[in-house]
């Protein structure tokens, strides 16, 4: 039986660096692959179809929705989000790890689903480090920024439902605690029962 | 509040290497402290009182059973082993990180006092590799040898119960893989708590 991947779901504060902890991840191992995820919302500058998100209209979403090809969906600040289900547990059945970076609702959806998949929850250092970050990064409105800003507290409340919680304070060592997560999770002893049986055997 | 240290029990067939992981481990990070363990057995050649073991009389060790000054005890091979509880949980609290190496009935009832400690289960590449290094330690008998050849398989059956099973083909691989759970460990959202109410108030 060939050893599965690991499915790593992202989530955290907009803002937070997430994206640039996972381009980085999957640029020093390109066995992780990224999972692309559908969305109704507008692409923003140099957003590829594809690459960063399946843009999708409101109608295609709902019809992903009827026929169950979603492993999980959500309305955030209005627009639809969810994640195509097959390419997917392919990628996992092949043993490629495989990186889920979705919003809170939809990690805890990930979790029923897959039992054995990792949740890191990304935070900021401070919250004034994320607001700063949210207004250099100059893709949002100051209306837009407000409202990810009241939000914070919550997600942050909900953060004690993920297995890890790494902190972004400088990218190399967000970085170093990730792939310290990854290592560590790939010796779980409940990913290793065939190790044992070979060693039984 | 300070932040408590993580303890860390590494079990697996004797011979396996633990005590070479144990004390790379050491050695890069002084802050790692070996928790001593007191036993009935005799010294083997160069072990030191109160640095390998606390090498104690069967009176002694009864005392101490008698009077709870034990975080656990068994007997193995017909010797007592056992963790003196005061310096552990003194070590925990000022913030250091603390090792013990125990057989599974000690490490198992670790876990219970102390439910966030991580067990590591150390195994062989193969069982020929385990022999090998036995008879290469020329430390015990050939009839020793043969009554922990016996025990392999009842152990690598416990290794279930443990939280990581960490293999020992190259020491510098499973050292890296050792660091990579310590330093995940301490990314747990079970030990962060502090982390997220300083981000909330």
């Amino acid at each position: 039986m060939q050893k599965q991947g690991i499915l790593i779901v992202f989530s955290g504060p907009s803002g937070v660096g997430k994206g640039s902890i996972c381009r980085a991840l999957i640029k020093e191992d390109p066995s992780i692959l990224l999972s692309v995820s559908a969305t109704t919302r507008s692409p923003r500058n140099g957003e590829v179809h594809g690459v960063d998100y399946y843009f999708l209209d409101t109608k295609s979403f709902q019809k992903m929705i009827e026929e169950d090809e979603l492993l999980e969906w959500a309305e955030v600040y209005g627009h639809y989000y969810g994640t195509p289900y097959r390419f997917l547990q392919e990628a996992l059945d092949r043993g490629n790890d495989v990186i889920l970076e979705i919003d809170i609702q939809g990690a805890l959806q990930v979790k029923e689903r897959f039992p054995m998949a990792v949740l890191i929850f990304v935070v900021p250092p401070s919250r004034l480090a994320l607001e700063s970050r949210l207004r250099a990064r100059g893709t949002d409105s100051n209306e837009e920024i407000e409202k990810r800003l009241r939000c914070i507290e919550c997600e942050i409340k909900m953060a004690c439902h993920y297995d890890y919680i790494v902190i972004n304070d400088e990218l190399p060592r967000a970085l170093a605690t990730v792939r310290a997560i990854i290592t560590a999770e790939k010796a779980r002893s409940q990913r290793c029962q065939f190790l044992l049986r070979d060693l039984l055997s």
